[in-house]
């Protein structure tokens, strides 16, 4: 078939290649009648299919077409189950056959760097490997259907203030181990019809034209052969972009840089070989597409049972004191349920991935639902809209929760706070909803709060005066229904934080500058994001990274870990010893116990949520390879492992850890090389170096008045510094005329020479 | 005068001037006799003069030519004294003078950036500003006796792992505002003879031949036209070094960059102007240091008195509950006195700053005179040497701890973990002082804890034990007596922290990568080093920058501050309301209220230290300059202060802030200036642009689907989306072939237009 994808392009005349190379309007590209290529339709989502009304707008602020709305990707996150998000891609992508949709535009992956971000309840997850796993899973899920993905935004667009005009500026072992391993990780594992570029730019290159990005390591390193498409308005010079690996600007039609592209491909600027490659990929692309069955029907009720599911697997339970949760139906005649979001959800934050729902389940009228008629639910709504603080609706709250068995209060950050294009202020609640509910507790001590929010909340004004907190996230469509389900017990939480929940703001590692200046933001904290920073500065968060309760508890046992031939095998036993079926999720982390580079204290490397009824035991099996172990190693430029001893820890949350075992895993090891600088330690370090130093050193001593020898007084001076500093400091009288790197050079001659000679 | 070097330099031959160009030996110029010019003779240190016994030796770790030893740089920056350092210097400058010592290498003053900073004993402060005023009055009270000092080490030298191969990789703000601001004070006020630059790379390239930092920065901007010289050994490419303005390379000969610089002139490498221009300054510096008076004769006691009185300004007492200082001799019978310090104190750190002192202070033996006959001092050793746990030293410390009246305890980091070439490997005690400590505070309330060190220390398993806690540092040779007077109240303490102690490592914020990777240190957390860090973290320290208690008090009074035409005028009144004489360090820090760019949280800008008498009142007035309300703006490569409220603390330190006052100053306003990728928010804010921004939406408007117009909903959205790319999203179908670079072009053309016209 790409076969017949070159003739087209031989068939094609320069201005219809060019053409191609830009959308149609704002959501198609640009069929050509006379070649039988056909347009291709894309729209928006990534917790849903946000298509607008019209193909020429883009409707971002107005209703669109209805269509399921799923947990956002921060509660999926938390789900911690790639099953799940299989399942989600696959309706997703049998609903998008539905509406005439070939590609839908997410999944966004990228990493929660700071809990202002105005996308991240967008996005899964602060950690590469659980954000690159469900990534996988959910296009695996979506492609499966005929449906294109594209895996967005490529990349380093991790906050929203002036994106479009800031450089995100990123070390290379940063980027690599942080900001682009879950890309990696995805592309590998499920291959996504389209990347698109971020609006960003990444070291100093808007990302829609940075080679370094689009070419080196996307296209070269990780052999990626997909269409690489622009955020909305996302390219800046088309030339280099093109140069770099864009192949579709987004929106179209962009006749001036159609018109660009004929006048570079004419005067040479641009290799019309470069063009045809882009082309050749949009053509795949088209080809992909139309290629699939049709969609199995289903009724919009089906995807909203899923959307459900989805919910309640995706809710956290962050604190349950006294098994206050689930509640009791025997012994509680009468519940107060306060707060606006009660009766108001909040099921996904704003922007371009904003759904129009088919339906919405209310909290309220879902617990009334469950809790039959023998229990009686009050109502009082809390706080305003606009949060202004109000005293009355206090009042009125504390009265009702004071004569009812339980209360449940319902809050989280306001509608308006979370939304593309502009960061979040701050992660307190507002402090109506604070005063709220530590009046609350002081009369009710049977109090939950179920918080909503697409990013870490700080709750220290009051988290210490509730016995029970749930975090439902902004879970879309079936959130009521889930979090009624796991008040009355009908489902056992097993939703994990996907993302630390710091005790304040400016606990957060990046809080100390999170705007850009003079068009750069530096990632300064570099790999010490999410739980890697907590772990490294010793800093309690207020619920760590894979925190979350259930309704049982599971045992961990067993442990073996051991090297073989192809990698490192690691397996237990984990047991239900609770009373009640529920999901455990099971979180591996890796930690190196010495590394020539500095590492984080822990990092995840595998997970997996598993069902066990009570009493019911499995053993679990995890297989890791040596790139589990790796590092980004900027001098060679690769990804390195380093032999020696590995913890491999086994626990609930990342603060949790159930078992460990210490593995002395052996990835090789390399000659020691030489070179101008190279410091005393490594001279020594080496026999032949050594002796090769201790001749140099024997013949200098005749010449000098303070003589060298290689004791440990000297050396445990000296051992940081470069030999080459040495003969200028000692030496003087001993070289003359002789330059201090002629005798280095001549050195390393000799010692690469009897290396040889051994 | 000049006119003189001039001349000499037309009769020097070319390879006479290469060869001026690095030093004769270890410690001398080059004279050259058939011109009579005379060597200059340079030696060590920084707290005093390590002058060797050969000219040829480096002399590390051997004994040298005895010396007064004064308090380290890290001890006498607690002083706050710029009287002080200023008379210190005087004292050195005599005894250099007497010792034909023509050029002193000191002071240090980088920045503390970690506590590990393995030279950071020799170093004032993490606060430039401190720093620079105490470096400043250093260097005037030194060259006033014709000693020449060098300012070191420039730039960027803040730890000592693999330093001679790393490259501090540094952002230019950071740069000008924590890293060389206390450099350029110091030229600026004190006009050092020399600046020594470092051992490290900055941005890439060794700071001996660094063109931005030697030439750009401190010649073109600061006008310095003193002599630059290398650390030993420091030179790399030595051409790049004089094309920089590294002047004189040392230890010399190095004959073999003699012959470099010879064969760059003739071929036309290097500009024979530009040698002249390193000779000049050097022949400039022989004629300073042959051009004063003879030292005044003075005696080692003389000089030792001095010693011992800025090791009492030094000390700090952090910590003073029940009032147990100073020892009351009425009520004491005994006190034991513990730890192998107070019979061995450490009085300095090791490397080149280690001098060979004229006598040493035993704090036992001070101790026993000022208790006089009346007190029985018991000893105890408490640890051995090397460290280790030792049982038995404990029960013998408790023992005598138990049955005294008082327990002084002496304590600190061992002597082979301070030094130059390697970095501290933590900050705790060993765990034998700290066992000590607790089995003490266990059985004697009246507990004194003497720490040393030179550098912060961490305190937590023990501080909140022991009643009192007095940090000795690393003070000299007088420190001993010093100790003494200020525990039996002879002596007020009066030092305060010139560096954060934080509860533990980690709460550091370079504590995230220590070591370069790749020979690059990322100085990741920016600004905010120092009580920086810790405000803008809302992290407590143990104890904060600019704390010291004293066994009198003080309040702030009558706090006014205005603006006037030459800069801002703060005045207060400080009284001492205590009943004994005493001196408070008023501190002054600057608060922007709001700031287009992130500063930190209040920045000290000036300070002073007042001795008062009980019950005298004095006031005190501070001068600000524009400069102290700036910061540095790399978008306008300048100094910024924006006009708008400020707010000025006084305090007693860094935490402890007494009165403020809010001030709005105003330091002039800029006109929105446009460019391509300026926002939407840049548009509206001028009545200009909006108005030519309103008739480019009306035109587009016409031609496309879904029209745009600036009302809340939008620009709520879009303010910070550059105008090209709102052009890009809705206007595709009214753009057609014109780009959207020639329409902003347009716009902007309009803009400038009817500003001409208004």
């Amino acid at each position: 078939m790409n076969a017949s994808i070159n003739e087209l392009i031989k068939d094609m005349t320069l201005t219809e290649k060019a053409s191609l190379c830009a959308g149609l309007n704002m959501w198609m590209t640009k069929g050509i009648e006379r070649l039988n290529i056909p347009p291709v339709h894309m729209y928006d989502g990534t917790n849903g299919i946000r298509k607008t009304n019209s193909d020429d707008e883009m409707g971002i602020t107005t209703e669109n077409v209805p269509a399921t709305c799923y947990p956002t990707g921060a509660a999926i996150g938390s789900s911690w189950n790639t099953e799940l998000l299989h399942e989600v891609g696959e309706a997703l992508g049998n609903e998008s056959k539905e509406m005439g949709v070939e590609l839908l535009l997410g999944p966004g992956i990228n990493m929660k760097r700071t809990p202002l971000g105005g996308r991240n309840f967008e996005y899964y997850s602060e950690d590469p490997c659980l954000t690159g796993e469900l990534g996988a899973a959910f296009i695996n899920g979506l492609q499966s259907k005929g449906v294109g993905a594209s895996l967005k935004h490529f990349a380093c667009n991790n906050q929203e203030y002036e994106k479009m005009v800031t450089s995100s500026e990123v070390d290379e072992r940063t980027l690599r181990e942080i900001y682009l391993s879950a890309f990696e990780r995805i592309i590998k594992k499920s291959d996504p019809w389209t990347v698109m570029c971020s609006y960003n730019l990444l070291n100093g290159s808007y990302t829609s034209e940075n080679e370094h990005l689009l070419h080196d390591i996307l296209r070269e390193e990780w052999g990626y052969e997909g269409v690489v498409i622009s955020d909305w308005t996302a390219v800046n010079d088309r030339i280099r972009g093109l140069k770099a690996g864009l192949d579709l600007e987004m929106p179209g039609p962009a006749g001036y840089n159609t018109k660009a592209i004929i006048k570079a491909v004419e005067s040479g600027v641009l290799e019309e070989e470069q063009l045809d490659k882009s082309v050749a990929r949009i053509l795949k692309l088209v080809e992909r597409v139309t290629g699939m069955e049709d969609a199995v029907p289903a009724t919009a009720m089906e995807y909203h049972s899923l959307a459900r599911k989805a919910a309640a697997e995706s809710i956290v339970l962050l604190k349950n004191e006294n098994a206050i949760l689930p509640i009791q139906a025997e012994s509680t005649h009468s519940i107060a349920v306060i707060g606006r979001f009660a009766k108001k959800p909040r099921i996904q934050g704003a922007g371009s991935a904003k759904v129009t729902p088919t339906r919405v389940d209310i909290p309220f009228e879902e617990m009334k639902q469950l809790a039959g008629a023998s229990i009686e639910l009050g109502y009082a709504e809390g706080y305003p809209e606009d949060d202004s603080v109000n005293e009355e609706m206090i009042k009125e709250s504390v009265a009702l929760a004071a004569k009812s068995d339980v209360a449940v209060i319902f809050v989280g950050q306001p509608e308006y706070a979370e939304s593309e294009m502009r960061d979040l202020k701050g992660i307190d609640l507002p402090e109506q909803q604070i005063l709220l509910i530590q009046a609350i507790a002081a009369v009710q001590p049977k109090c939950i709060v179920v918080t909503s929010s697409g990013t870490a909340l700080a709750m220290r004004p009051w988290v210490q005066h509730v016995p029970t907190v749930i975090h439902s996230w902004l879970s879309g469509q079936g959130m009521g229904k889930a979090i009624a389900e796991i008040l009355f017990g009908q489902v056992s939480p097993s939703g994990k934080l996907s993302e630390t929940f710091p005790v304040k703001l400016s606990d957060n590692p990046s809080h100390m500058r999170i705007r850009g200046e003079n068009g750069k933001l530096y990632y300064r904290e570099g790999l010490f994001i999410g739980y890697r920073y907590y772990d490294r500065k010793e800093l309690a968060p207020q619920f760590p990274f894979g925190h979350g309760l259930s309704y049982t508890s599971f045992a961990y046992k067993d442990m073996k870990a051991a090297q073989t031939e192809t990698g490192i095998t690691v397996s237990f036993w984990l047991e239900n010893i609770g009373n009640r079926t529920g999901k455990e999720v099971v979180q591996l982390y890796v930690h190196d116990e010495e590394c020539t580079w500095t590492r984080p204290e822990k990092e995840l490397k595998a997970f997996s949520k598993i069902e066990l009824a009570p009493g019911e035991k499995r053993q679990i099996v995890f297989e890791l390879e040596e790139r589990d172990f790796a590092y980004y190693n900027t001098k060679y430029n690769r990804w390195v492992a380093e032999s020696g001893y590995f913890q491999i820890a086994l626990g609930s949350s990342s603060r949790d850890i159930r078992i460990t075992e210490r593995l002395y895993c052996d990835f090789g090891k390399e000659e020691v090389s030489f070179h101008k600088f190279s410091l005393i330690s490594d001279w020594i370090s080496d026999p032949v170096a050594k002796s090769v130093l201790e001749e140099c050193l024997d013949e200098m001593n005749q010449h000098v008045v303070e003589k060298i020898y290689l004791n440990d007084e000297f050396v445990g001076f000296w051992e940081d510094g470069p030999l080459i500093k040495i003969l200028q400091m000692y030496g003087q009288t001993w070289l003359g005329d002789r330059s201090p790197d002629e005798i280095i050079e001549e050195l390393i001659r000799k010692v690469y020479e009897r290396r040889i000679n051994v």
